[in-house]
């Protein structure tokens, strides 16, 4: 029979995928000897089977649970049902990997209108035992039977003003008593029937909630956000209550080893005096920094920093701890690997590597590639900045600078997202409510909470930039507005915000780009000696490619020419083109785009000296360049001295029932060659002139796309080559170059090994190639691949993240053709997914040469190229 | 070194790659002993040799050429540059295919100033050798030196005119001295210089001619419509004159051993006396039949039937000759296996096996599947053709029956059958730029020429209806009339044509299906004997599937069932569906569309009995169903109680940039699940019932589109599922079922394995694979694949024959993944390609179970199914 319940003391931090994240570091630290509330876990595999079957916990589940209430109760020396000094239970979920704030917790679990009076004798405290089941009340409805917990907080907000009390703390028993009572009426309204009394089916409840809470929109949603699996299932996690609310001298908090913001080696955390649980994360009263605890109890604050250090060293990384003091009795109720901002992880890596915790490839193994982004990301202009008028200042949450309008609902950020609006969310507190807010937000600011708080824990996650617990500004969400002092900013006001500083600041500010030095600088060394992949850039322009060597690029993968077709100065001349009648006409509009295109490329070679650089042949169908408002029409039409009906009439011949799948790439060079033979005149001639200008060695490499067969990479190529020799002969000099293709029509794929025949290099474009293996048109698919990833149909989108499944079929088969034709025939992918971790570490595998990736990727792409190189290597040995 | 020229002694019938046919024939006949005038043959290497290289004829071939000469002079005793008795040549194209009147005939070479003195004197017949210079004349300008054909033929025309004569034949000597004189002067003014006079000069650009004419438009269009691949080349016939030209005793014809319309065994064709080469085929005089010969000249014409049979027995073939009498003595000018119709050549297989001459299997593939096609067009409704007006009748050229607007120019045919009206070409007589024409009109009417002219024997070629020299009608191109007796038919007008009786109507006619009774039974049960593919159709209705059962259809292997919602009395509820706000209102328009559905079903199922019948889901987008016309949309919205902006904000929403890639297929039923759950509900209610009423067993085959992952196949076929279980409930009746799908996706061919878990059985959708591999919108890639066709990059579409090399590939290894999971998974195709001999041939080889293809191609594929097992048996033993 299988085994659906485990001890703590049974279980150990291995135990992961069985007992959660949280119940198998509680076992971990009983059997280390740390002080821990006894409890039992249930596992996942019952969670998962709860779920399959009628979500109904089944009886012999049940006689398991209650042997283990039975131990505990024989440990404790008290009784579960118990009315004179009842045992009151905590049930918290505990999922393998921690989602923060998207499961649900139930404290002081027992409690009834007999066992309250018993814990208030028993502990001499009646405040404490009727706050305690108020606090129960409302969490078991909240939680277990979804009441909206909003009609018991308006309740307490009542009572707190009838009774003049500012802070919970400052009711009496006598008004928590009459709250409890309050408490009762509301549950039984919405219930219909009175708050349950029996303990044993306060518990059953509480656990089948926990269980359905796994299946919760804002659980789906974190998980879809963290690329979670749908089926793992969590724990509960069924705890022996420890209180800190007891008074004075009792309290609770939370705590990591190390700076999470900015992974500096000092203890960092908060807590909250006579207060339960959750108090400290919701933000509700703000808490104080852990430092004060050493003023106040300096021998638990010194036993809490010794736990810590030893939690550390165990598990060899930072922590993230929750603990309850009380009655001056410290006690550890979660300790984790904590989240950090990617500043933190880089810092906290490099520092464990120089204090010896750790070695290289560890710390290497530790930072989370996408993380890195969060540090590439620009900073204020410091002149800028010292002119700016501060609003106010809050914490610094989650580091970064953003600017935006500012919106109070999730829903109006999403919307202006959409429309290219930039935009803060701006709410007095967040609740997962607001995930999708968030993540289309620029930054967050929050008027409540504290460093752990929900903005602030699900920003660093996301990377995105947090100033929480603003204190002074005043949120009003229904009127849209929020004050600070005498400063009123309105929905769609432009605020700026620093969450490295938690400054606010009155209007737009101008953004810098982020110095890369340091620990940053020594990792990423670190980094390059252990990966084995090649890391290029996508750049259009100077520019890009300029930003894309500071942030490492060995190179350029993908030059897309037909940006440099769209600039005012030159789209005239595109459109004549275009609407040539004739190869003569057609010669003379090209001829005036060439001069600026080799401009183009002659900065590009310029900035990026002997490195390589891959130029792709224009893509694009032709259509995409001709206007489509009626005035524009009329301009183009008076410019070429054509009717507009003749305009139209081009227009309307060109547009395609499926563009995509049309006349565009290489296809255009079968019908204009003149198009592509410009092209490489421009590109010859640019490096022949950067190449004398810098006394130089330049290799141009020019890709030809959209080939789906080794007659067509042909015949294109002959063409370009023909006119290649006659730039040569014309500028009396020359050079070696490459002419390459993009593998990213499904024939190609198939056929790598004629086309290798014709080409120096391959570069996989599975952008392309992705759409035409699902037959999913990128621009179409977005509305139905929503219900493909709820379904688990398609989990992750196939544009985000290659799916190596299907489409890296073609992609390794394709390379294993390549290589049997030309042994070292050089190959790189291009497409989108160039960036994603996932992706590269199959780019490794399969034996790519190289991945490209837009410059701000290019950092990730290192790192993740060293991930995988080292855990290839690990897993030989 | 390359042996580039062959004395006919030296060839056989095996040679025709190197000598083309007509060489290898006239080296066969020799060596048969035939009396076949001597000469030789230019190969077909020194053809593509010349192409590739300057197109300038090398001196080495020259001499090689010289030496052949040499020993033609010693044969005959006759030398070529004489002047006395010169020796002359005809020079003649001979490719490996019969190309008919694509390339082109120089008679008489080797006259000139002198010789034709000469001539004259040693042959005593001045006429004779001043015609012979004349024709020379015209043939080596027109041919050699393009110079257009007109001029001389308006000058002959005006020579006639002067004197008085009716025919070429009623011009003396003297008038035709003067034409010679005449077309040297025409010669003179087009080139700048004057007629060749050196005969070695003459022969050389006559080579040159013939070889460049491999390359001239017409012939390629020839061998595109022909799948004639374009790298074969010519080769060239030397061979010396022999004249029917010269007087009463002398004369040309052709002649096939059996009639090649109808295919019965006696000797057909037609002579001319005193005539010269071309004036037979060329339709400038009407020719006599040759039973007619018998009457003049028996002797001849027995010695000629004599020959006829020996060559038809030698190459077991009907044969097709070309010969000339001179002064009474019989030659051979050509032999080959004779073109026919469709008809003849099943005629002609199942005599020759009843005669002992071939086997069975022979007869399988002595018959063209495609052609086929041509004895399964309807003729005309006998009652109609009673009361229907007979303008004329002409020669019954090729069989079938046509109605049509008429059109004088191809260009018109062509433009006219773009915009859909039906056409008949009329012309006074065709040539080779008629082609296009006659491709694209539904029959073709000559004014002049023979069941040998140009018109006759291309439509044939191509199954198109044709009555060729109704010698009544008076054509007047420029005019766009034509004339018989009192009836004057313009551009435009409707007349309807029967190629089986000659007869030309006013009017349309209403046709009747073909009977496929006789001989063609016979024939296809012997067919079906040997083939291992099944054969299904693709049919919508049961009409359609009523008329492949007759056409020996084993079951359907396509239902599609959106064209059944595009009817009248349905489209308001499907768009009503496509507008619903709400599920239930989906529901309540789709309980509208599926008792219709239903009841085609019920008629399907009725028409096809126990055959296996596979119905696809709908797959379309749903904007297809969508009016576009303002009119259209206001009436739908008042129908619906919408606002037109409602409806027009529907329908923008559900354009796609890409609807080929985008929401289609089983997509829709991902996030419109009702959809296949009303069309399964059809589908199973219509069975039981037809199973019920008819007591017979049926097994329904479903199919589901557009699959790309066995997720998706698997959440499609739960719903689907569910919905036939409830079926069965309300029924209280049930029966065994097939869900299977369609592999027309590159993934879903990737990942067959997995998808065939799921799948009762595959039916490959080459259309959407094809588009997909090589990512080519069927739509928008006609602009470009001519271009492909022309520069050789893909030869012939693919949307027309399947990729077997790239799409191939995928469809071959999903057979064989496929069968890894479930060995005896069913499979098929049901793309266009199933109707192609060649990708037939093709699924069988990669062991498919059928192919299914619309209902007129079911005889072809039947024929090519039974051709590829009876080839591979050959091949194995």
């Amino acid at each position: 029979m299988t085994k659906y319940v485990y001890s703590f003391k049974e279980g150990n931090k291995d135990m992961r995928s069985l007992m959660g994240g949280k119940g198998a570091n509680l076992a971990e630290m009983t059997n280390m000897g740390i002080n821990v509330p006894t409890g039992f876990c249930i596992t996942t595999e019952a969670c998962n089977r709860f779920l399959d079957e009628d979500k109904v916990l089944w009886d012999s589940l049940f006689d398991e649970i209650k042997g283990h209430i039975e131990e505990v109760e024989k440990d404790l020396n008290k009784k579960f049902s118990d009315t004179e000094n009842p045992l009151l239970f905590s049930v918290r979920s505990g999922a393998v990997f921690s989602m923060p704030g998207m499961m649900d917790t139930i404290l002081n679990l027992g409690l009834n209108d007999q066992a309250v009076k018993g814990l208030a004798h028993s502990t001499g405290n009646e405040r404490f035992a009727y706050d305690s089941y108020r606090r129960f009340i409302q969490m078991f409805s909240d939680v277990a039977m979804e009441i909206p917990g909003v009609l018991f907080e308006d309740r307490l907000s009542e009572m707190k003003k009838r009774h003049g009390a500012e802070l919970d703390n400052d009711l009496t028993a006598d008004h928590l008593k009459e709250l409890v009572e309050e408490f009762k009426e509301i549950y039984k309204e919405e219930m219909g029937e009175d708050f349950p009394q029996e303990p044993m089916d306060q518990l059953r409840f509480a656990i089948e909630a926990v269980f359905k809470s796994w299946d919760n929109p804002r659980a789906r949603v974190y998980r879809k956000l963290n690329d979670i699996p749908d089926n793992l299932g969590t724990a509960v996690n069924v705890q022996s209550m420890v209180f800190g609310n007891m008074g004075k001298t009792s309290g609770t908090g939370v705590a990591f080893t190390r700076n999470p913001a900015t992974g500096e080696n000092v203890l960092f955390g908060e807590y909250l005096m006579d207060a339960q649980g959750e108090d400290v994360v919701a933000g509700i009263r703000t808490p104080e920094p852990i430092s004060h605890l050493e003023d106040i109890m300096p021998h638990l604050f010194h036993e809490f920093k010794d736990t810590a250090m030893k939690l550390e060293e165990h598990y060899q990384d930072m922590q993230d701890l929750e603990f309850t003091i009380e009655n001056e009795r410290l006690f550890i109720l979660q300790t984790r690997n904590g989240k950090r901002t990617a500043d933190a992880a880089l810092n906290i890596a490099v520092d464990m590597v120089e204090e010896g915790l750790i070695t290289k490839e560890e710390a290497i193994m530790r930072v989370e590639p996408k993380s890195l982004d969060q540090l590439l990301h620009p900073n204020f202009d410091e002149k800028e900045l010292k002119e700016a008028q501060v609003i106010t200042k809050g914490l610094a949450a989650s580091p970064g600078a953003a600017s935006g309008r500012v919106y109070f609902h999730a829903s109006d950020i999403v919307k202006n997202t959409k429309d290219g609006v930039k935009t803060i969310l701006v709410r007095q507190e967040t609740s997962p409510e607001d995930i999708e807010g968030m993540i289309n937000a620029e930054g967050i600011v929050t008027a409540r909470g504290g460093m752990t708080s929900h903005a602030a824990v699900v920003a660093r996650g996301m990377g995105k930039c947090c100033v929480a617990g603003a204190s002074e500004i005043h949120v009003d969400e229904d009127q849209r507005v929020f004050k600070c002092r005498d400063i009123e900013i309105k929905e769609g006001d432009l605020i700026s915000i620093d969450g490295s500083t938690g400054n606010i600041y009155l209007g737009d500010i101008q953004k810098v780009e982020p110095k890369l030095t340091g620990n940053f600088g020594k990792f990423m060394e670190w980094v390059d000696e252990e990966r084995q992949l090649g890391v290029r850039t996508n750049a259009d322009s100077p520019k890009d490619a300029k930003q894309a060597l500071e942030f490492g690029a060995e190179g350029i993968g993908l030059t897309r020419t037909e940006h440099m077709f769209f600039t005012e100065d030159r789209i005239p001349a595109v459109r004549e083109m275009i609407l040539s009648k004739s190869i003569e006409q057609r010669k003379k509009a090209l001829d005036k785009i060439r001069p600026m295109q080799e401009e183009d490329f002659y900065g590009i070679y310029e900035a990026m000296g002997e490195r390589p650089v891959t130029i792709r042949l224009l893509d694009p169908p032709l259509h995409e360049f001709l206007p489509t408002s009626t005035q524009e029409i009329e301009k183009l039409a008076s410019d070429m001295n054509l009717t507009v009906e003749d305009v139209r009439g081009t227009i309307g011949e060109l547009q395609e029932v499926n563009p995509m799948l049309g006349h565009r790439g290489c296809r255009l060079a079968i019908t204009f060659p003149e198009i592509y033979r410009m092209q490489v005149r421009a590109i010859m001639t640019a490096a022949l002139r950067v190449k004398k200008d810098k006394n130089i060695e330049i290799l141009p490499e020019i890709m030809i796309p959209l080939v789906s067969d080794v007659k067509e990479l042909k015949y294109v190529k002959d063409e370009i080559t023909d006119e290649i020799e006659m730039v040569f002969e014309e500028m009396d000099d020359r050079m070696d170059y490459h002419i390459g293709t993009m593998i990213e029509i499904p024939r190609a794929a198939l056929l790598a090994d004629e086309i290798a025949t014709e080409a120096d290099f391959f570069s996989f474009g599975t952008n392309d190639l992705t759409q035409m293996t699902f037959g999913f048109s990128r621009d179409d698919s977005g509305k139905f691949l929503t219900e493909y990833a709820e379904k688990k149909i398609y989990p992750v989108s196939p544009f985000e993240r290659l799916d190596q499944h299907g489409v890296g079929i073609l992609v390794e088969n394709a390379v294993k053709l390549g290589r049997k034709t030309k042994e070292n025939i050089h190959m790189g992918i291009c497409g989108e997914h160039g960036g994603d971790p996932e992706t590269i570490q199959f780019c490794h595998k399969i034996g790519l040469d190289y991945v490209s990736c837009s410059p701000f990727r290019v950092p990730i792409a290192r790192l993740a190229a060293a991930q995988v190189a080292i855990a290839e290597r690990n897993q030989e040995q």
